[in-house]
């Protein structure tokens, strides 16, 4: 039986111990999407340093329909927030590149444009940017390097969707948080319809390696082996001894 | 003794080898600065992939003093480019940010832009996106994290710069390319005046651990201490076995 509120603690400490030995002092810095995973993330930064040293960054491309559930989120966790829109940044970026982008590149460049803002935060006001992709997510690969994959520290890269539910209960995170199904901003799909299988196989398949549908198995193994990169250091050469 | 020609042999073999298992028929995307790393990583790469298969992405940020030497680099090597300005996208990223950027936030912005640039002309050309640090700049962080410092592979990592100019030579590059300065296009200063110490002091000391000033050593061993972490995998939170 997995430990919510142990995991939660213990978590909260590897935070704090994170912080005191790679930014005594520093803010946690968060981008808000509204959804369950930085809402935790958020939540469990409050707990460990305090709300004075968090900082949630809410970074809607244009109109976002659902920006009343990140805003909520930082009403309710009463931390200092930014609202950054990066529409201009990109379309600007958009307009000058001289060929139509491919679906995948589209895709990607909006959270590569959040990564440099939420930095650019950070670095003005003395941050540490906090990762919050969850371990489900990183088994599949779906996130976008250098973008949402990145930051300064990852509390929750080892806690798949279910478990972060309970953490989120733990925590006394609104349900509506919690319970938020994750939607695809761009298409307008559920996460799970685009994945293919749901977030309750995979957290089972990740946990006790079991798994019933064969064809989701592979699907799952498949991701997993291509998108492996993403969490590993970039290949470089190494010239042999002379 | 440092021998060119065997590592630029066995470099050009481990990009091959590397587009082999990571992207067959892919295209290599350099960002291309005008100074000596990029030219020698579009040149290794033109050698590994032919120069049908290298894309060369400029991308000033407005006016560039020194794009005459990026432009000369593709020209050599007969390789397809695009010019990309960023200043758009940084501009709409400054005005949209509501505060003042730090000194840092200024430095590492653009280098974040970039690197999302060229990650959409990769996504959008069947690329993969070359990283082009060099062993003495990585030795001592002098890169942007998510910035510079991001791509899918490293051919240069582990070459220090006086390794470099002599596999820029191997590969008959321009000497105008090969010896130029590295300059801080932000600030207008050498790198080296930014650093304290020369790359050659720098290369011998990685290379044999000798130094003559203690003080130099002492900002180095420094500098490598504190920016390890922008060659490791982001820290991540384990919980502990229940």
């Amino acid at each position: 039986m997995f430990d919510a509120l142990k995991v939660k603690n213990e978590c909260v400490e590897w935070i704090r111990s994170f912080f005191e030995q790679n930014g005594k002092g520093c803010n946690a810095v968060i981008g808000i999407s509204g959804g369950k995973d930085s809402s935790i993330v958020a939540a469990l930064c409050v707990e460990a340093l305090g709300r004075e040293r968090v900082i949630g960054v809410l970074m809607p491309c244009g109109e976002q329909a659902d920006i009343d559930m990140a805003k909520l989120l930082v009403n309710h966790l009463n931390i200092k927030h930014y609202i950054i829109n990066i529409k201009d940044a990109v379309e600007a970026l958009k307009k000058n590149i001289p060929f139509e982008l491919s679906k995948q590149s589209l895709t990607n460049l909006p959270a590569r444009v959040r990564m440099t803002t939420l930095y650019a935060v950070s670095q003005s006001n003395n941050g540490r940017v906090a990762n919050t992709c969850n371990m489900s997510e990183d088994w599949v690969g779906y996130s976008t390097r250098y973008g949402d994959a990145a930051g300064d520290f990852s509390p929750c890269a080892n806690i798949t969707v279910a478990e972060m539910k309970q953490i989120g209960r733990v925590l006394g995170l609104p349900d509506v948080l919690v319970d938020k199904v994750p939607i695809d901003g761009l298409c307008g799909k559920t996460d799970e319809e685009n994945l293919g299988f749901t977030y309750q196989e995979l957290d089972r398949y990740i946990r006790t390696g079991e798994i019933d549908d064969i064809n989701k198995k592979s699907k799952i193994d498949d991701m997993h082996r291509k998108n492996l990169f993403k969490l590993e250091v970039m290949p470089s050469f190494r010239p042999s001894e002379s």
